[in-house]
Parts: C-alpha cells; structure tokens; sequence
C-alpha cells in the first residue's frame, strides 16, 4: 500500500479524529465489539430501533449492520438505517451472519444487498453461498477455507459494486479487480464468540475515516486485527487470556508498528 | 460411570464432531455463553425469533431455553423452538430462570414444561419452587441449599419423564430413580454472572452429542464445569480474573484429566 | 461524611444484607453491570419486559433504568417499572444515554424524568443538554469536561428534587444544595464500554441499602468505583488487563480500605 494508504497511516487519522460508529450488530457481540472500537480509538454508538436508526445513521460517520440474531423488529431498524445511511452519503457494512441457515434470514439479507452496502465481511461459509455457491457452514461457523471462497469473493464484489473481505486463517479481500491477502491473527481467534463480529464493526470505523478509500479502509481494518490478534496470542494460554490481552494489544498499537507487523500480499 | 458413558468419553466425543447448539438464552449470559461452548469445543448459535426459531431447532444437535430476560415475543420464540425440536427428535434442556419471581414467569415456565424438556437445570430456589415447594430465592439468586432441593428434583424427574440438575455447592442430578452427586467448582463462581446460564448451554452441547442417554450427559456437562472452575479458582484473586482462566481451563481440559479429577457419588 | 454515612459504612450494610437491584439497562452493559453489582456484594436482576417489570420493581430495593439501546418496547417496560417503583415507595435511577442523539431519545427521557427519579447519573454532555444548555457530546461520549457541568446538575437537581452525579475525570453530586468532588478513577475506564452504565446500577444497590440518605448512597457509589478503578489501573496494561483487575479490586474492596482510599472533598 502507498503511504497515505497504508494501515498505519488510517490507524493514526483514525486515533486523531475519533469517528462515531453507529452499530447494528447482534446481542453477543454488542460488548466485545464496542471495546473492540474503544481499544482502537474509535467512538462506538449501538442504536438498533426503527424510531431512531435513521436519524442516527445520518449523524454517525458509518454504519454496520450484521444480522446474528436477528427478529423483524431489528431488521426494520437495520433497513431504516442503511436507507439513510445511502441518502445521507454514509458508507455501511453488511455481515450476514449464517444468513444460509434459515429463510428468514436469506430473505433479510436478500433485501439488505439490494440497500448497497459499500463492504461485505464474512466467513468463507457466508460469502459462498451469498455468490450463490455451495456452502458447508454449520450455525455459524465456517466449514470451508478461505481460499475456496476468493472466485465468489471477486463475483459478488462486481455484481454489488462492494469490498468484499472474507476473514478466516489468511484474510482475502477484493473489490473485484484488486485483491489483497492479509497474514497473522491466531486460531484461538476461532474460540472466542464474536471476534468476526467486532471486525465488522472496526471496518466501520477505518470507512468513516477515510469513505472514499473503501478498499484500503478494509484491508486497514484486518490488518489492524491481524497484528493484534498475533501480539495476543504470543503471550495467551486459551481463550480466556487471549481476550483481555487483545483489547490489550489494539490499544497499544501505534501506526508504525502495524505498518511494520502488518503482512499483505496482492492476490 | 461405566468407560463409554464417562464425563472424559463424552467430552472426547463432543471434541471430534463439534455439535451445533441451538441457544435462546437471556442477554446477561449471550456472551459468556457463547465462550464456555466454543472453549468446551462446541459450535453454538443464538438463534430467539419466531420468525426461525422452528426452522433453526430442526437443523441443531439439541436447543436450550434459559427464561432470564423474558418478554412475550421471545417466548413465542422458545415455544415455537421447543415444539420444532420435539417434532425433529432433538432434546431441549429448560432454565428455568427465578420462575417463581412473577406471575408472567410463573405462566411461561408452565407452558414449557408441557413441551417436554428433557433436562431441567436449575438453583435449589428454582427446583423447590418448580415442584410446588416454599423456595426463599431472592432474585435470581438461591437462598435454599442444594441438599434442601433433592426430593423436590426427584418429584420433579418422575413428574416430566426429565433429567434434573440441581447446582450448586454439591451438584445434584437424578432421572427420578438413579441420582448423582458432583463435587468441584468454586464459590467464585456465584460472583460471576450467568455462568449457571453457561451451564444450560453445555448441558445442551453434551446432549447433542449422546440423545439417548440425557443422564450421562448431563453429568458429564456438570462435571466438566466442575473440574474446570476448580481449576481456574485455584490460581483466581476475584471474579474478574477467575472469568478468563475459567475458559482457559475449559479449553485445556482432556478426557484424560477430566475423568480423573471429575469428583461424582451415586447419591 | 459522618461516620454512619461514609462510603465504608454503606458498603458494610451492602454486603451484610446484599439488596436485590433491579436494572432494565441496554445490552452492552447487561454482562459487565451484573458482574459490578456481583464483585461489590449486591443481588442483580434484569428485567425489562412491560409483562412483569412492573410486579418485579416492587420487589426489588430500588430500580435502574438505562435508555442506551432504547425501543418502544422497552421504553413501556421502564415506564410501567418506574410507576411500580413509585407507588411502592422505592427509590429508582437514571442514567440518560445519549438523550441528545435523537428526538425519540429526548422524548423518551422527558417522560421518563415526570416520574420521579431520586438520583440522576450522566456525564457532563449529558448533564448539560438535560438542564437545556448546549452540550458537545458525540454519539454516547461526552466532549465536556465535568467541571462545565456542575451548574447544570445543581440547577437539575433542584428542579427535579433528585441527586445529580456527573462523572468523569473527577466526577461531582449534588442535591442541589450540598456538592461533593470524587476523585480516583483511571483514563483507562473510558476505553472500557459501559463502566457508567454499570456504575448506575452500583448506585441503585446503594439506594436499596439507604433509600433514605439517597445524596450519600451516590456518593458512596462513586467513591466505591473510584477507589477500584484507581486499584485496577495501577496493575494495567491497557483496557483488557483493566476489566477483570477491576472485577477482582471491587470484590477486595472492604469498608476501611474505602474509607481510607476515598478522595472526597465538600464543593
């Protein structure tokens, strides 16, 4: 990445002007995610209700809306939100959790795509069978490797004009033409509840910093995880340690050392 | 415990084809939860709204239902889950959550024990009440001892055709005939929030793993968390840092060693 | 304070006879604000559904109510609470997230405020914006310092008949009359999601053990907060290792050590 793109360099804009990220995402996740985002540096807001979704999405800076235990009542909040978020010139994220599972959920998705996300992070699962492929995922676990979902990543990044990232041992994200694969993170990451959750929600922020450089504010965004997650597990003994000493290791890292640690290959 | 149905053998089995556990549990517990079921090794999903609930139940290896932060809609939800897992053959284990606080959780609870749970968990407060006793809980808390609770939760097994497990200092878990006691765990525990939740949810993981024999497995689910709070409490300074050492624990846990340290007497 | 009064006085009365605190708070604090009111010795239960709130606040020592992930839902959940609460004479809190985000928001608490709070707990944004004055707040963080803040509580105070606590760097209570400055605390509690929100519901435990000296009670709440957060930090590397040490100090805490440690002074 040049310079004024690289990770580091989004890392710093974001710590010195804290962007406000209006969070949608699922009740497991709400906790984690929101220190998630207060370890990096940003202002996280989790404001889900149709009565105030759009009139909070348009003062926020970006917006994600991730369907994990969804119900109608949320997915009205969630469409109000990404409609405002589109009239008020916001980007958003999408992170369709298990969305293969039920027809509930395809449809929510289904309605949700069509509301132009400007990114979509998913497990390999996930983002398979959005391409329209044949996923093996159970619940919410992916069951397919992240190198068997780049040809549906590259599909769906054309077909909905969006970053696609797909998150699991080595990161892939794409905007259809250009690719990037991101190294590090540990697999205890598998073992703690919502870490991909939380990931979606740090996108946000790095998209509110810069929403004219979707591409490179996701890769920013898994690197940054990357380099966190691989500092913590270093020094963690199970899943229980790993968790305190990554919020640790995200609010300790500074622009220089991401951009040191940080290893992105084109794809 | 015979070799085959032992707390190790079980866990061991669980290990080398992670079941998918249907949870709909309260908003204290979501997180943790989630936790305690990925270090044990199992796969969970949260999954309340009625929308999918009958769909979701169908798929899982077994559902657990914990009433903690009741409301209508989410009640519809769980009964909706609870006949679809009925329908599908798949076991489901009630939490039974300060059923006796209020007329609403009063109701609620009697509608789902119709449905037929095949485990039941609960404190001592909880047991008693459930089988028509005079409980002193407070809250959500026990104020009764686990030893006060027994003939209740043998009415209670012969009663429903259920499992039921009493936790507490000494866990009591009896089929109405046979009954067991398990020793392990720490007072810790009791200062950390919604780990009896967690418990409902691994009760559920080990069912899944072995349907036809709900007894063992509930034993197995107690006696893990057992050896596993041990464990974590003997290097913990408070409940902060016994949290995370406890999902450690979990994660390190072998069959090996949790047959040996596991602490179980027919009662 | 007087003896009888001070911080360690009240925690004493706390953990002998530990209240039961009723908290309809917002789901990212549900987990951390359970595990406070646990490490502190008191007796935490959630409920927030309109079916039962009510019958529930009239159990429980004192109420909390938190508008962070606010519905309409939920807002008919807390107002039905806060009427039971009334009629059956226990004192009730509330913590008015972000109350100036949004009109639903503003809407909400001015209903909310006519059924008559005995303590008030904001930071200085939200203090501000709720005596009518021009706040700077952004998302759920306030952008005042509480210094700026204490003419507003005061006047608050007066018109509501209620205690007003703003916290922050050092955090400020008044009735309206008297006012005490806290100090202690640590910068990392702002990179910790929802230690406010729990803070609230430690104020409503102290409420339940002297519903009738309801300045002292927040007063000894704060103190107790500052004096393990203070603790906590000296042992931290960054906001992860900071939450369970937080936990684990909480829980030490005992009567003279909070009375020697507090930093109180008369404003």
């Amino acid at each position: 990445m040049p310079d004024h793109t690289s990770p580091g360099t989004l890392l710093s804009e974001l710590r010195a002007r804290p962007p406000l990220v209006h969070c949608i995402t699922n009740f497991v996740a709400m906790n984690i995610a929101a220190n998630v985002l207060l370890a990096a540096g940003a202002s996280p807001a989790m404001v889900h209700a149709q009565e105030e979704a759009g009139e909070f999405a348009a003062i926020a800076g970006a917006l994600t809306i991730n369907i994990g235990t969804l119900s109608s009542a949320w997915l009205r909040g969630m469409e109000t939100a990404a409609i405002a978020a589109g009239q008020s010139g916001k980007p958003w994220v999408l992170d369709p959790v298990a969305h293969y599972a039920t027809g509930f959920r395809r449809a929510a998705v289904g309605r949700l795509l069509e509301l132009g996300p400007a990114v979509i992070r998913g497990n390999a699962s996930e983002i398979i069978a959005l391409a329209g492929g044949a996923s093996r995922g159970q619940g919410v676990d992916s069951r397919d490797g992240v190198e068997h979902a780049e040809e549906s990543a590259r599909l769906l990044a054309r077909v909905h004009g969006a970053i696609v990232a797909v998150t699991g041992a080595v990161d892939f994200v794409t905007d259809g033409e250009r690719a990037v694969r991101i190294e590090g993170g540990s697999a205890l990451m598998l073992q703690v509840t919502a870490l991909g959750c939380s990931l979606t929600c740090l996108v946000g922020a790095f998209l509110a910093v810069r929403p004219d450089a979707p591409f490179e504010a996701t890769v920013a965004a898994l690197a940054t995880f990357a380099v966190a997650g691989e500092t913590a597990a270093s020094k963690a003994h199970g899943p229980g340690s790993f968790s305190w000493r990554f919020l640790d290791a995200l609010a300790a890292l500074d622009a220089s050392l991401l951009d040191r640690q940080a290893r992105l290959r084109c794809a």
